[in-house]
């Protein structure tokens, strides 16, 4: 883990900061363990209220994080962003605080089932976690009555916490780097000198953080009145899901549970919403009309979902014999659960009308696509973005047009901005190293037992933060059935890497390989040095 | 079919051209059909001497499309080749030349096997045509001991043709047109004003063919020697299949059929050059030195090739238990056959080490990636091609880059030349057309009942002209066994389009949709006028 190996002498006078070590990393990891942990402690207290099963395990893995990162927090303090740091800081805080977050599914046992080692109750408890957090919604939980009540909403809130994450991350930092989807249209904005980014974060921030809270206390209230006003914990709990755009569910068979319109019309909207981008619920909260229509990605957003499942109702109705009405509900709830990468499901089992795996090929090609495309940029959805499509679909375009005036120069524009040439070869080279991602998983996960056609739904289905995939690993099964154990982690992993828009994971990868020697050698040193000052006090 | 509906006023006085119809589309396609209805006639000759089963069909073939073709070569003349034809002119020449090809063996009945319909039979024989000019290599041939031997050469010489006409098509004609990969290099060329491409494309496409055919017969000597001068036949029949990087044999179980190490060889050497640019090969007979490894993307074709040899001897030895010979001679073998895009296989039968489609899920993915890259810019092979492939690696590690120094204008380089933006952006727009292809291909060849594993394969190995694909279209499969009958067509057009890098049929598509009334109401008005004037003589 790289950090500012930098002791700062006391600027303030304050002498607690005397020695704390400068690294924007540990501290933000510090704060975002401190803030799970808070969780872990809500959740151990609904725990000791309800079921009382995992109680224990909450309780000390929140004492176990929240030292940790309280630790972090208070001993160490943030530097001066680079731009170069910001990708390692936020590699680095995901893929730990992840690690951290599995703590409670170790200590629960959740994973414990008759003839699982240890190590596989490991790594399905990372991959549950990797799950939540990145807010796929993958599951290997095969009995979802065995945790208790607080161990599930936990789960839930990894998910809530995840969408936190990526809400800031892909509004406020990433376009700042070039990367995001958002950076097409914000490519000309100011402040993105490395001094100006702490500030604007932080402001920004805290801005879509009131919007994210309000909106799942909306959805909360809307699951809750959907239902019959009957669990508001589990109005609570799919909240989280929709605001993430996650996918997990506290029953075994998703919103298939209710088999109620009424709670699927509810997650309908609400997936809508988490996949469009938070910029435009701020703006719909503080201005006095409604940003959406005048919003060009929205509007190709709602069309491409529309033409989806108009086309799929008709495949469904018409080559799989379903009735219209059948069809109608089970495509669009569908459509609009993998299109805005959601991954929930109105399945009520295996072989219903809306388990989509035993829907034609044309279906279920489409559904790929909608994996692929994903939500708006700025949004907690996963995927290429519909506005990184919509640059790539237009450069299509003008090479076709170049071929017939091999001379002109073509801008490219959305809306009324024309976007910068770097940045559309940007957005061709995030597309093609999302389709080397693609090959590369694949290569993994069918090398590691899975056959060609459920490891390449998987792979999709974890690049875009899905959750649900094909064949074996369709929306009413379970992950540690259709994959090995080393296929599961490099699903995980792959998880990661698409919720944090590629990058910051491999320029970290690649920070580690060129300078690990040169940074374990200066990390070494400046440890040492500052060990070595605390015991001479 | 849009013509230039321009009758020239007798400009050299001679009476002969007064009344021809000035259409460079016509022209061509006559003088298309009339060389194919030469090497009918050939074949028919050769029927005769040997099988004497279907020489009345390749006889009426030669016939009816000579004089087809000689008709519209007398009755026309060419025009002024103006840019924006020429891909029309490219798009109908192929697309009818390979209908005409399909009737010798609708006439010979190759295809009416019991419980086959004369519908099907067309479906078949327009299948074989074009997986033949588009020197793919895909069959639909069940008895390969049915058809007559000339009847058998006239298929191996469709690949021979596709291929005469791809390596003009791609160093004379598509450069010109910002197409075809080897524009990245040629971008800046000379003489790409209109009125100085047609005598460039002639005197070019002389030279080329030059190679082309002396290429073919060191392959046919070569094939012969190695197989002990047992069959002049043979080696001439796969002298064809080599030069063109096709794929048919004339054996059902391909190279396989001789079991021999000296032949593989043989075609080893004769596909990797087959694979390489015309251009290189013409350089190496003009020029006193060898200027292949001196070219840099004949070098990244080599590594490429020898990588992927490399891993997949590996993963056979290793994962599928074959000896380390068969897997050597296996894995090179197919490397090379697949990664030149021609299709041969040294399967001995169905099980064999050589039969890939039983090789681990990590092998296949392997070959899949290979049919997708192809050989070089300039050669008859498919694919998106090694050079095009190179350009697009470098924009996505330039993508990698800006995330670090958004501000940095980094030019993409091709050893010593900088490809400008225009062309970088037309190979990433062409990528993506691929990519966009393969989608729709895909949902329509599932929809009309293929299973994704085979049907991935197909369209991957339609589109780059390979030949066998996955699955049930493995190396030792029929098309007409793996796929419906509209499938079958789609895969045919696939071919064709891909032979073609695309645009042409795209570009010609789109303007018979948008300009159809129009053309169709100048083209009646003129096929009117013309008509009138004949008769009033």
């Amino acid at each position: 883990m790289a950090s500012e190996s930098v002791v700062r002498s006391d600027p303030s006078g304050r002498g607690s900061l005397r020695d704390r070590i400068v690294s924007t990393n540990m501290h933000i990891l510090g704060i975002s363990l401190a803030a799970v942990s808070l969780g872990m402690m809500g959740c151990a207290l609904l725990e000791a209220l309800t079921s009382r099963r995992d109680t224990a395990a909450l309780v000390v893995s929140a004492v176990v994080v929240g030292s940790a990162g309280g630790a972090l927090w208070y001993l160490t303090a943030p530097g001066t962003t680079r731009m170069r740091q910001v990708f390692a800081t936020v590699a680095w805080t995901w893929i730990l605080t992840t690690a951290a977050g599995a703590l409670p599914f170790v200590l629960a046992g959740t994973f414990a089932v008759p003839g699982v080692g240890f190590v596989e109750q490991l790594v399905n408890s990372l991959f549950e976690s990797a799950s939540g957090f990145s807010a796929s919604g993958s599951t290997v939980l095969s009995d979802f009555e065995a945790p208790g009540r607080g161990l599930m909403m936990y789960r839930q809130l990894t998910h809530w916490y995840g969408g936190m994450g990526v809400v800031v991350l892909a509004v406020a930092v990433l376009p700042f780097l070039g990367v995001g989807g958002l950076e097409l249209i914000t490519a000309e904005l100011p402040g993105t000198s490395s001094d100006r980014l702490a500030p604007r974060v932080s402001e920004t921030a805290r801005r879509l953080w009131l919007v994210y809270i309000g909106f799942t206390a909306c959805a909360a209230v809307a699951f809750y009145a959907a239902d019959g006003f009957s669990s508001l914990y589990d109005a609570v709990a799919h909240a989280f899901t929709v605001a993430a755009t996650g996918g997990f569910s506290v029953h075994a068979d998703s919103i298939g549970h209710y088999d109620s319109v009424a709670v699927e019309a509810v997650a309908i909207v609400f997936m809508i919403l988490g996949g469009t981008s938070f910029t435009l619920h701020w703006r719909a909260v503080t201005a006095r009309t409604l940003p959406y229509h005048r919003n060009s990605e929205f509007r190709t957003y709602l069309t491409v979902l529309s033409a989806a499942s108009a086309v799929i109702v008709l495949i469904v109705w018409l080559e799989n014999g379903l009735a219209l009405g059948s069809s109608i509900r089970a495509a669009v709830f569908t459509v609009v659960s993998l299109g805005t990468s959601t991954g929930l499901s109105n399945a009520t089992g295996p072989g219903s009308p809306a388990d989509y795996v035993a829907w034609a090929a044309g279906a279920q090609l489409i559904l790929v696509g909608l994996m692929v495309v994903g939500g708006c940029a700025g949004s907690t959805s996963g995927g290429i973005k519909v506005m990184r499509m919509r640059v790539l679909g237009l450069t299509m375009l003008r090479s076709i047009r170049y071929t017939q005036t091999p001379r002109a120069v073509i801008p490219i524009r959305l809306g009324s901005e024309t976007v910068r040439e770097a940045v559309v070869a940007r957005a061709a080279g995030f597309f093609l190293l999302h389709f080397l991602l693609v090959l590369g998983g694949l290569l993994a996960v069918t090398s590691l037992g899975g056959d060609l056609e459920t490891s390449l739904g998987a792979v999709f289905s974890a690049l875009g933060n899905m959750g649900p995939a094909l064949g074996e690993a369709g929306p009413t099964s379970n992950y540690a059935v259709a994959f090995s154990q080393p296929a599961r982690l490099v699903l995980a992993l792959l998880m990661v890497i698409g919720r944090l828009e590629i990058f910051p994971i491999l320029l970290t990868a690649a920070g580690l390989f060129t300078s690990s020697y040169h940074a374990a050698t200066r990390q070494g040193r400046h440890w040492m040095r500052f060990a070595t000052r605390r015991f001479q006090r």
